[in-house]
């Protein structure tokens, strides 16, 4: 174990290069997280229909609520591989849990990368002696590394909270970049902590954060073939107990919604070509789901999303994005705000000098704007970048 | 009139510079459409909610199925502008009316351009006389060049029908650039035609066209403030009358039909900074509704459409934007084809050497593709483009 890294007790990791992003290079792309003892678990998976193999037996193993290890690879997603992408998950996965002497339902793939193509199975298995070996030196941060695809640089986090056990610790790491919705680049993450917590609860939580996070950049039904959270709790046998009560259970929500903001605003701000983050913040919507989804609607435009880029404070096109977004309000009774510079007060562009003020706070690298339809009470809020040229050359390239 | 100009009898045009889009310059940037004798019309507005004046004095106006006369500005959309904007619009055909000596009813406005500022009244007022004398020398081209904003060529198409009464001409013009639907670059599109036909059925043949034709662009709740489309029939003494029969209404639609899609891959061809124009066919997908949902979700995806600018066959993509349209079919069982090159098959990709075939497709400036969900009988077309670089450096331009 690498002595200066920050470190959570009860887990190992260790990573390889397996030649699966590009054969006799020593990129890292296969990554392995152990659990000394059996963890609750829980994730949440891809609504693509067009779910990967990894996400298939994801969902299958972590029914349990019981996990012990993650197998993850990069450079291919295993996705659109029919029968015989699931045999090689479950080959791979078995192998590896004979390695460490655990059940296979206890191990859990998870893949990133080309869709299409069969895993190099090969290659993998070669490494996984190796992966098993290095468990004892292995870092946190070389299984970031190993997850990466178009990321330029590993996104991690570590958060310590307080329990009426005692501390605790809560460690997350991601990968995804991409332009996030409505792209489909995939997003994986993986947060471990050191508390034991009963798995319907886990996945409660996790269910509440996603909601509040992740789900901000890829909602329901925008998320590609793989994409996948998974959260394990209480790895190690000297794991303390999250109590029953209030307290706890607020502790414990509070610091996992912090990991999973913490990695979403990382993978956002990692966005492909993107040199801006901003949050698109609805509010007064007329019922359930309205402002979410004129928050996306605004935050998905691509002339919004270029305007951002220009640092243009073009207010026609966020209220015109807004205006077909398919909820219903008043477009002469909004209130409309870029960082705290008002530009529209009830349907009225304010007379002000609201150009050049708002002008500035998008020179920022991050800001937000805020949109009051006074139609209800609904809110929500959505990240996303700005579009730039750079979004499309690295988007263009041609593959091969 | 312009001898050269081809000529659609029956209707007289004229155009000026008024200074809207740029004051000072001789820009075109105001035009005139005036039939001879009193037309049928129809319209189809925008669904968006923050429709502008001109879009709500037309639906007024045009219910009675009749119009005189259309009054185009550029420059300006007149959108965002309450009160003031119907009171401009207002008095502007109003007083057109009143020079042209026919009912104001029978003026429609349309206008195009910046959101959010009040129309330069003033200036448009000096420019009416201008207009009127006009008449007798202007040609529609130069109407067609006064509606343009970011086009970057006027688009017209004349066609020639029979009847049982004889031939007749169907003239359409249209402006709208912008890369379409997510996009909220305003279309609009005057067709006029020389045959009569009673507004009801004129109506009828108007949103059956468009269903066909620039709904495949810009489909209901994915549009501008102000985009509309305006048929006239019948304009001119002199017009044949187009019969009951099925013949009759058949040789109409598909000459409607034939201008709107003329004037639909004019647009998309002068799309933002696109290179290519992609027909994205979807057939088998279960249940009305459910196979455009899936072609404008391929449509949309920036990620596709960067891989058409990068001619990338790069088909993973595709099929992951189709597994997100919330349509639900089997991946596994669908054929994908670009141009005629086959992809995938039953849910395999084809063994033989498709990659380069389908990338030489996709070299070409036109190019489609097709998939099948094997899921239904419902099938849809939408055009779109590639995203090209220079989409963002246009649009991220700073207005000012």
């Amino acid at each position: 174990m690498n002595k200066k890294e920050p470190r959570i007790s009860g887990y190992r990791f260790s990573a390889a290069a397996a030649g699966i992003k590009r054969a006799g290079t020593d990129r890292l792309d296969l990554g392995l997280i152990v659990s000394d003892s059996p963890a609750s678990a829980a994730a949440i998976t891809t609504t693509n229909l067009m779910f990967a193999a990894p996400v298939e037996i994801t969902r299958e193993r972590l029914a349990s609520g019981a996990c012990r290890a993650i197998l993850i690879n990069s450079g291919n997603a295993n996705a659109y591989t029919g029968e015989q992408g699931r045999r090689d998950a479950l080959d791979l996965t078995g192998e590896l849990a004979e390695g460490l002497g655990i059940g296979a339902d206890l191990v859990v793939p998870m893949s990133t990368g080309v869709i299409g193509l069969r895993l190099p199975v090969d290659r993998i298995r070669e490494k996984l002696p190796q992966l098993q070996q290095g468990l004892d030196q292995g870092t946190f941060m070389d299984v970031a590394a190993a997850m990466m695809t178009t990321d330029t640089r590993p996104k991690t986090v570590l958060l310590g909270g307080v329990s009426s056990d005692g501390p605790f610790k809560m460690l997350g790491m991601a990968k995804g970049s991409g332009m996030i919705a409505p792209n489909m680049a995939t997003m994986l993450a993986v947060i471990l902590t050191d508390i034991r917590i009963e798995p319907n609860r886990l996945r409660e939580c996790l269910v509440e954060a996603n909601s509040r996070t992740f789900n901000c950049l890829t909602i329901d039904g925008d998320t590609s073939t793989n994409d996948t959270v998974i959260v394990m709790a209480g790895g190690g046998s000297e794991a303390r107990e999250l109590g029953g009560g209030r307290a706890d259970r607020d502790a414990f929500s509070s610091l996992l919604n912090e990991a999973c903001m913490s990695l979403a605003r990382q993978i956002v701000l990692d966005g492909e070509g993107a040199t801006k983050m901003v949050e698109v913040r609805v509010t007064g919507a007329p019922g359930p789901g309205a402002a979410a989804k004129v928050a996306r609607t605004i935050a998905e435009s691509p002339l919004v999303k270029t305007a951002f880029h220009g640092e243009d404070p073009n207010w026609g096109r966020i209220l015109c994005s807004a205006g077909r977004a398919g909820v219903v309000f008043d477009p002469y009774n909004v209130d409309l705000f870029i960082g705290e510079v008002p530009i529209v007060k009830q349907g009225q562009v304010v007379s002000d000098d609201w150009e050049s003020a708002a002008h500035r706070v998008m020179q920022g690298r991050e800001f937000s704007i805020q949109l009051d339809l006074k139609a209800g009470d609904d809110e929500a809020s959505f990240l996303t970048t700005d579009m730039s040229e750079e979004y499309v050359t690295i988007n263009a390239d041609y593959r091969s």
